[in-house]
């Protein structure tokens, strides 16, 4: 049987759970998952480019269970009032390589890639960080907000936009969330002024140094959210060097993250191997540590796994009829009877 | 708007439309985009193999559309009744990347199979072929015989198969077909004799010579299918060396194909060039002529646009909401409003 999620499934799902508790179950597979991550077989993004954007498949399999996620990427898209970035995904089995599920993934990338940020400042940042500056408040802003303020503990956030009606944006869709206090900056480095993590989600695609040294104190937690493809980081350089910089997977991040260009020798550690306890996270109180995150298909494959056992868990059938099923398997015809 | 095509709405085209017809349209869709070939970005299949079977994705796009399928092969299935290949595919709109298409497969790869072979057969085999031999009566058997039928104008096919219940299966479901006579043989060799086109489509994977130079006579048109995978071949190699050998697309079918272990120096005309007049088909009346069909992205593109434009022709709606639709869509996390 395969089931079928679709956005208002999706929106169901969320609604019952409760998005901040459902950033919190997402975090836990994630983690879950990262801490298996030598059990996953590990390819690289397949991209077809065109002039107006990007298609890409993200495949990623472990012993048990194959996925992929079908993403795109078309930054004109908006003047037409159409979404930058769509998404849907499937769950399949290895064992038989029947299909489970179809997803759609255009909200769940953006909770997923929330959920990432807010599990490597887990394993990461300062104990006890509860300020939080935000950087851009764009399309994932929110989704971040709330899962550092579920997952994390963070209670305040202080905002910052080049763009005046997205921080409005920001502020109305967040006015209604119990024990979170919004702070509007009038810069960025006023918004970092005195938080304990600062996250970067602009979506400029070009090396724009939203963040500088200058505005940066010791100790604080760096979540990079926003440089994820070649030709575009928010850090300035001279900050990523002195830092201790995390990454997901370093041969995808040495050419899509804020490390790109500092060469194959640049030292990075990955999120798994802190959390499987391999390597240390912060080394002192003081360190500077960044998160260099650009996605990897193995949160989309723990996101996914976390969606099918929720409609174990909430007895959703949400069933449909993707397969043929056949009395004899070797008489394929057959299932033309009724054709 | 995002298109679902599941197993009864694809059985209602089939139904609506008429298997043959259904073959008719889809082997000149096919064609029409084999003509087209260079428009295509060609990109190797997506493999993830596991010690049950294999699980690839295989994309390609033109200028305007983008296509992905999702394949499986598991040879143990059928031991627990179920399909040993599924699939599903989709398709999307290059100039947004929005999916517009999610599209059961499973029926749709057997039909665009047989289509293929149809299609090669009709600028290969010699004119007026009528009878066709048809050697492993498996699960795509029947859907090779209606497309010959068709498409090619076969009237006659001599079957045989080593495994008997799978012929009385083959018999069985084609007894309705009306102006095609179907003669069980009792070799190969016997189905081979007097025919003008031989089919292999059997399964045992493994280089088994299910034809051998003895089978075949001067001018014969063969539609080698089951050859599909490193180690599985069923053609003489003496026979393939002495035939003008088409193609899919040659670094794929040099590795999976009956050519495999002949050399990249082996000749071989890529089946594109023939419809398109670059290269010619059959050179001589008596000449053998050999399809080495492995299968390929561009036949299943052909197939979704085929369905994509069914549903249009036949004012046909299956929408379903695979992605948000919003307002300002800058602003995803309003999406979450309900929830």
């Amino acid at each position: 049987m395969v089931r079928l999620v679709d956005v208002p499934l999706m929106l169901r799902l969320l609604r019952e759970v409760g998005v901040e508790q459902f950033l919190v179950g997402l975090t836990a597979h994630i983690e879950a998952d990262f801490r298996r991550w030598l059990a996953f077989d590990k390819s690289p993004r397949l991209a077809s480019h065109s002039p107006a954007g990007v298609i890409e498949l993200m495949p990623t399999n472990d012993a048990a269970l194959y996925s992929f996620k079908f993403v795109n990427g078309h930054p004109a898209n908006t003047a037409q009032g159409k979404l930058t970035v769509t998404a849907f995904g499937a769950l399949a089995d290895v064992h038989t390589g029947y299909p489970l599920l179809i997803c759609e993934m255009t909200l769940l990338t953006a909770l997923r890639t929330a959920a990432t940020s807010a599990l490597a400042a887990k394993h990461v940042a300062a104990p006890g960080a509860t300020v939080m500056a935000l950087v851009g408040t764009g399309a994932q802003a929110e989704f971040q907000a709330l899962a550092f303020k579920a997952v994390n503990g963070v209670r305040t956030v202080r905002y910052f936009d080049c763009d005046a009606p997205a921080m409005h944006k920001f502020a109305r869709n967040l006015a209604g969330v119990a024990g979170l206090q919004l702070v509007p900056a009038a810069s960025a480095a006023q918004a970092a002024q005195g938080a304990h993590i600062i996250t970067t989600a602009t979506a400029k695609k070009a090396r724009v140094p939203v963040i500088t040294a200058a505005m940066i104190h010791p100790g604080v937690h760096l979540n990079a959210i926003g440089g994820d493809c070649p030709g575009k980081t928010e850090i300035e350089e001279s900050v990523v060097r002195s830092a201790r910089v995390v990454v997901e997977y370093a041969p995808q991040a040495r050419i899509e993250g804020e490390i790109q260009g500092l060469g194959a020798g640049f030292p990075v550690i990955e999120l798994w191997e802190i959390i499987t306890g391999r390597k240390p996270g912060r080394e002192s109180a003081g360190q500077i540590t960044l998160f260099d995150s650009v996605g990897f298909a193995i949160e989309d494959f723990a996101a996914l796994r976390y969606v099918a056992g929720l409609l174990e868990d909430m007895s959703i059938d949400a069933s449909m009829s993707l397969v043929p099923e056949l009395r004899d398997p070797k008489n394929l015809y057959a299932a033309l009877g009724a054709a």
